[in-house]
């Protein structure tokens, strides 16, 4: 399980591998938005994205045999570079399965780390039996995007930084897929700002964690929704943390995200990729809540095919 | 004319009205490099550009009743936003001369700091003609780009705020387009860091810098490029400066732009727009000069039409 000590651990383990990311304000974005927003920059994390930390933490936890045999995932996208990253410094295999449709970037950042990658068709059960498959073979251990406790106290370190770093936060809003992140951020400011509360922003295309709190069980993901990263639904560990400690989940557009994303480009100079941008949507749509208040946003990602950038904003 | 005092005068003079842009690093760009770049981030600079500086130090060394009269100026763009900033900071009126064709991002940009805009076309005579019809009107003070020795002052603190956060730079890498940016960065590497050589970067497809260092006047901009922050010629203020103090200028493709744009924005996670990766460009297309070196770049600025962005890297 995860407790106050284990997260610390992890910060300790993983901080020779990963950068303690800055954290960013812009006065322009806060009159905009009407509150004080604090962004951790996950998108200038290396890989570009928070996912770093809980695969770095994960496959620093294993044992020498087990890590002799190389480490295994399905992916998207961010989190197959994080494992092929760790598996790069640990000086092992990474064994990625992927699903075609992936954006090239994410593949080309798979292949740059000396990660092996195996195509599936883009559903779960392509993935689970592709990756079932690869771990027989090769006998490695699989490290899961966001349903395993070493990944989710990875993850929290994030959090635990920004808390770190901008004391008296009202909020900390992050974006929630399978909620390795969330789970990560809710107990972080659980055991490190107690006073401050856990709102989740989610695709309206995507929403089944929104649909996962009503229902009371884990609802399956629709994946209609330009955020790439946030397609998949919540795990046997992450829905109890995001059921017991999140505030609330806010569902936001695919016009929202990108109008979101735009600010940032725009006026941070910053890129952020479209799942990063969904928590500032969030806040920008219930700009009543927030007022006024200290608010921080997780950018969780930067990696954007730039190929597609276009499309995004000539509407 | 312009010393090291009335450098370090400007720098006192506008330092409350512009940031202090911070200095990034890339280990991944630095492999790519060959060489160790330090980039100064004019692009996080109010306005998204160095403009800022030199247009603020222009506007505060006018005297009470010139400054009531408001001020005046013809831009592509960055500049037209830094005129209109001061003149909202000082409480008065900016009247900005635009080609039709600026980014839309710029125009918006002006209006949003209260400037007035008066179309013209794209060339010299256009532009200059319509100012001096303003100009008559109102009374205005005109704030040239960059044939301005208040204007090249304030330009200068750019690179000397880089000197001061990076010591011993074999390199400052400068674009060129007017030559406001490049003259007062080599004056500033004169006065405070001499053994620093200053290399410009430029278009191929508006190489009038190039040309005029080989023939010894000022040659016309062909303006044949997507750096659309560098398609004016020297000035009779500028080309002394550049003609008797730079090391030397490299010219660049539009093709060499566009991938040393695509890097800084996969890998720093940064917006900069053509016109400030044309110096980016030149180190990575003279590798062999730089090899092992320690580079300053000057990040020029960062607002880009995002609607265009598909289109630049669709290749």
């Amino acid at each position: 399980m995860i407790t106050k000590e284990s997260i610390e651990a992890a910060y300790v383990r993983i901080r020779p591998y990963v950068h303690r990311t800055p954290v960013m304000t812009s006065s322009s974005i806060d009159e905009i938005a009407g509150c004080s927003i604090y962004f951790k920059c996950e998108n200038l994390q290396n890989v570009g994205a928070f996912k770093a930390r809980g695969a770095m933490n994960a496959a620093l936890s294993l044992s020498e045999s087990e890590r002799a045999k190389g480490i295994a995932t399905h992916s998207s996208g961010n989190h197959a570079q994080a494992v092929a990253r760790a598996a790069k410094i640990l000086k092992t295999q990474a064994h990625i399965v992927m699903p075609r449709r992936a954006p090239q970037i994410k593949k080309k950042g798979v292949e740059g780390y000396g990660g092996k990658i195996y195509e599936c068709e883009p559903n779960l059960q392509s993935r689970e039996t592709t990756l079932a498959e690869v771990i027989k073979k090769t006998g490695a251990t699989e490290i899961h995007p966001f349903n395993n406790y070493r990944v989710m106290e990875g993850q929290a370190t994030a959090a635990l930084e920004l808390i770190e770093d901008v004391s008296d936060l009202d909020y900390i809003v992050a974006p929630v897929g399978g909620g390795g992140l969330l789970s990560g951020t809710l107990l972080a400011a659980k055991y490190f700002s107690p006073k401050t509360q856990v709102i989740a922003g989610e695709p309206a295309g995507a929403d089944d964690a929104f649909r996962s709190m009503q229902s009371g069980k884990i609802e399956q993901s629709q994946s209609n929704t330009i955020a790439d990263g946030l397609l998949t639904s919540l795990g046997d560990k992450t829905f109890p943390v995001i059921r017991d400690n999140v505030k609330e989940i806010i569902t936001v557009t695919d016009d929202e995200i990108i109008a979101a994303m735009r600010l940032v480009w725009e006026r941070l100079k910053m890129i952020v990729e479209p799942s990063g941008a969904v928590p500032f949507a969030a806040v920008l749509k219930a700009k009543e809540k927030f007022k006024g208040k200290k608010v921080g946003i997780i950018f969780s990602g930067g990696n954007v095919d730039l190929e597609r950038v276009g499309q995004l904003f000539s509407k």
